[in-house]
C-alpha cells in the first residue's frame, strides 16, 4: 500500500468571499485529486490580500504534500497571485518566455499587450501548467501549483497534471442508502466504525420525494474491506426493518 | 461610519473535501451577512478531525469577530462539532435541556431516542440558535455560532439571528459590464484604483454567447463614491470604444 499523499486548495478572491460568486473549483480539484491517489484534507478561501496570501502560501506548503490554488493570475491590478508566490518563496518574479510568447500569438497595441503580459509573470524557477483551452499557462513552483480562477480554464489546467504528480493510495466509497432516520442507526453504525477503524463511515442524511433517508458512506483504500463493512451496515439497516440499498462503489449519491 | 465586522466561516465535513458533496453554505452565509453589515474574511474547510476542529476554532476565534461552523452536529458518531468546541472553550459539554425537549416531542424507542439526544449537547455555557425548520436547535458559544451542514436546516437557523449580532457597515457593489478583454482596460482600472482607495475594484471575465466580457465590481461602503468611480470605469471603457452598461448597485452579474 503506497502512502497517503494530501493537499491543500487555497481560493483566492474576493469575491467568493463576498458571496458574489458560487465557488464550484474546489469540488472539482478534490474529485479530480481524489481519482489521481491525493487527498485534499483543507481548503482556504482568502481574500486579494498580498499578506495573507503569502502567508497562507507559506504556511500550508510545508504542511501538504501539494497545494493547488486557484485565482487572481490575469491581467489587472487585482491580480495579484504570482508575485504573491514569488515572495512566499523570496525570489524575483520574471516574464516567463514561453507564456509571453504564446501571449504575443494574439497581437494587440502596445499597451494593451504589455497589460497582457504581466499574465506571463512568474517566481524565478517556476514550472508551467499547459492550459489547452489557449489562454496564458498557469505554473508550479516547487509543491505549490498556481491556477487560474474561471472554472474552466482551471479544469483545462489541471487535466494536464494527470500522471505527473505523486500518488499515494487512492480513496474509493462504497454507499449504502436507507430510507430511515440516523438516529435509528447510529448506534450500530458507531459500533461498525469501532469494528473497522481502517475505514471511514460518514452518514450524511437527505430528504427525497418527501421521504427521509441517509446515505451511508465507506471510504477506505481497500475495495475488499469495503465490502465487508457495506454488508454489515446493511445487516444493521436491515435489523431496523428497513430494505437497503447498495449504491456501488465511487456512487453519486 | 461604523467599524467593519468580521467573520471567518468553517466548513466542517469530509464529504466536501472529498468532492462528493459541493458546498453552498458559504456562499449563503457570505451573501447574508454581507447585508447584515458583517464581512466574511476568511473561509475554512476542513474534515472531521478532533484535533484539527478544536485547534481551527481557537485560532480564528481570536482574529475574527464572529466564527460560523456549519456540520457535524447530527445524532451519529462522525458528529463530533459540539464535544469540539467544548473542548475548544474548555468547557464540559452538557444536554441542553431546550432542545432535549423539542427532541423529545416525536416519540421513540429507547435506543433510538439515546442517539436523537446526542443532538442536544453543547458546551456549558452556550445559548441556542434557534431552527424553525423543525428540527434540534443550533447553538452559540461567545462569538463561535454553531449551525447544521443540511443547507436547508443552515440557512432555517442563520435567519433567526438576523439583527441579533453586532453590526459595521455594509459593503455595496456596482458592478459595470463591458463587452472587452481586461487587458484593454487593465492600466485604466489600475489609476482608478490608484485614486480611490476607499473602493475595491475587481475585475470578472466571463464568456456568454460567445463573447468576451468583463464585469467590473466597485466595492465600498459610500454609495455617492460607488457612483462616482463607476462613472470614471464607464469614462475607461468608453475610451477604448466600447459602451458599458451600469448594472446597478448589488447587481447579481
Amino acid at each position: 500500500m503506497n502512502q497517503a499523499v494530501t493537499a491543500c486548495v487555497i481560493i483566492i478572491g474576493n469575491e467568493i468571499l463576498s458571496g458574489r460568486t458560487q465557488d464550484i473549483n474546489l469540488n472539482h480539484i478534490a474529485s479530480t485529486l481524489g481519482g489521481w491517489g491525493i487527498q485534499v484534507h483543507h481548503a482556504r478561501v482568502i481574500p486579494d490580500d498580498e499578506d495573507i496570501i503569502v502567508n497562507t502560501i507559506n504556511e500550508v506548503r510545508k504542511t501538504y504534500d501539494y497545494v493547488f490554488t486557484t485565482g487572481g493570475i490575469g491581467p489587472t491590478h487585482d491580480d495579484i497571485t504570482a508575485v504573491c508566490v514569488a515572495k512566499a518563496f523570496d525570489v524575483p518574479i520574471i516574464q516567463h518566455p514561453d507564456i509571453a510568447e504564446r501571449i504575443r500569438q494574439r497581437p494587440a497595441p502596445d499597451d494593451i499587450m504589455a497589460s497582457r503580459l504581466l499574465m506571463a509573470r512568474v517566481p524565478e524557477g517556476a514550472g508551467l501548467i499547459d492550459n489547452p483551452s489557449g489562454g496564458p499557462q498557469g505554473f508550479a513552483m516547487e509543491n505549490v501549483y498556481v491556477m487560474a480562477g474561471i472554472p474552466r480554464v482551471m479544469q483545462a489546467m489541471l487535466s494536464t497534471l494527470e500522471g505527473k504528480l505523486e500518488s499515494g493510495f487512492v480513496v474509493r466509497s462504497q454507499t449504502v442508502r436507507a430510507y430511515t432516520g440516523e438516529s435509528s442507526i447510529a448506534d450500530a453504525l458507531a459500533r461498525i466504525q469501532n469494528d473497522f477503524p481502517s475505514v471511514d463511515i460518514g452518514s450524511y442524511p437527505f430528504l427525497r420525494e418527501e421521504r427521509y433517508g441517509t446515505h451511508l458512506v465507506i471510504r477506505g483504500a481497500d475495495t475488499s474491506v469495503l465490502a465487508t463493512v457495506a454488508d454489515a451496515v446493511m445487516d444493521a439497516v436491515r435489523a431496523i426493518g428497513e430494505e437497503p440499498e447498495d449504491l456501488g462503489l465511487d456512487a453519486d449519491a
